[in-house]
């Protein structure tokens, strides 16, 4: 490689790292040279633990987050242990699923850090509502399609449907939504999509583990994505399109999983039903 | 790097590449190596040359696509040009400012690969509406501040704001717009969200050229936007944030262009002003 010199990451200072959706060559040049630098890496429980491949031999890898029903530290904890280490003077990384900044409560640790006055940097990373339906030949916007996309969360702190989400636009029949995980609640956004006129009728395409060796995808429609669901017992995580983008005359698929090459055997969450 | 194997960019094929928002270290690893692979790289003029630095010695680089008010080949050029370099056996890297599938023709080059029969695997790049804000301090998404995020290009083939766009949704005071392609359609943009209702003081953000050595935040308000964007000369490429996430109070800025490290001296782009 012939590109320009890579950032350091300094002793003292805090990166937060997107580590992409699970395939390793989604990693960015700068989150791989991150992790390789890091004395420490606190990683979310959901990553695909194959990333951590790239850590140089000095480093120490930490499970921080939370997994359904299972906390492994609290958020405030996370962020405590964070300024912890970078306190001490150890080059710090904090990994996270996706981008730090989709969904991923980034913006709170960048706070907390600013006002301990922790240097720290963000590397973005590919988010899986762009990049994981990408690799189910799904294109997140498509000239023709869709010409806006709205990307939401569907799981706040009590683990149901957020309050804030305005249900009448998203059910206008040309939006296309992403949701992330959304799963555990599906049969509570279909609903609420049907009940705002929603036409049932209307494509939706489930993603799950998306980009790694155990991708599965699950085409639907509206009116029966919950009892397929039900059926395909798709393992979290798993990422949601509803509208034309998950139309199967505009899907390409290319991405064979058995060929991802993950080296570990297991997926790296259990196996969850849809709820209902 | 421990990394499982990366796939192999096989003669004949051909690989869609994001190629980030300008960042080479914003590169994901699958493009770097597949820059390195290539035969031929079919860049966007738009993207930052400093890339191709990742190419092979034996790869040869040739611009298409299109930048305002000169168009190096059409949409359909590119695409026959593709498929003629695959066709003749050679390893081929379409390369693409940001993701493929965002705003990027990627899903008519993927449908037009897939009839031609030509193999073809996705790459998929940091979008500068997700990496290109996190430079410039802004969290895309925020819990407390937007539950969903609405992604949209505001320049369809004729130059002005797509039809087929639900602004009263968007207008809705608690949505956060992420407008792609919008500086030369700043006005229209603006008095379309006033009209239907959004408010004059909602934070707004431009970020021109993010993730460069040229990057340039503005912050203003919607009903200020028009002026102070006239006033400032932003270049484009520029990314336009509406919403709760461009407010001051939410930034947090860490990013020096000066020290982004670029080696070319003079932005990729013409200097442009916003239209009016």
């Amino acid at each position: 490689m012939m590109l320009a010199a890579l950032p350091t990451l300094a002793p003292g200072a805090v990166w937060l790292v997107g580590a992409g959706p699970g395939d390793p060559g989604l990693l960015t040049v700068l989150a791989s040279h991150a992790l390789s630098e890091a004395d420490i890496v606190l990683y979310d429980a959901l990553i695909n633990a194959d990333l951590l491949g790239a850590m140089g031999s000095h480093g120490r890898a930490i499970a921080v987050g939370r997994r359904k029903g299972k906390v492994t530290r609290t958020e405030a904890q996370t962020v405590a242990l964070i300024i912890r280490y970078a306190v001490a003077g150890l080059r710090v990384v904090r990994l996270k699923g996706g981008d730090p900044f989709v969904f991923g409560r980034g913006g709170e640790e960048v706070e907390a850090l600013s006002r301990a006055g922790i240097p720290f940097r963000i590397v973005p990373g590919i988010t899986a509502g762009i990049g994981g339906l990408a690799y189910a030949g799904i294109a997140v916007t498509r000239r023709g399609v869709n010409p806006n996309v709205t990307f939401l969360t569907a799981h706040d702190e009590t683990g149901s449907v957020p309050l804030g989400v305005d249900w009448v636009s998203l059910a206008r029949n040309d939006q296309t939504l992403v949701v992330y995980m959304g799963l555990s609640v599906l049969d509570e956004i279909v609903r609420t999509l049907l009940v705002h006129g929603r036409d049932h009728l209307t494509p939706v395409a489930i993603i799950s583990h998306a980009t790694t060796s155990w991708q599965r995808t699950l085409l639907s429609t509206l009116g029966e994505s919950i009892l397929a669901a039900r059926r395909a017992r798709l393992p979290t995580p798993a990422i949601i399109v509803i509208g034309g983008a998950a139309d199967p005359v505009n899907i390409f698929p290319w991405f064979d999983p058995d060929e991802a090459g993950q080296t570990i055997d297991a997926p790296p969450t259990a196996f969850e039903n849809a709820r209902g």
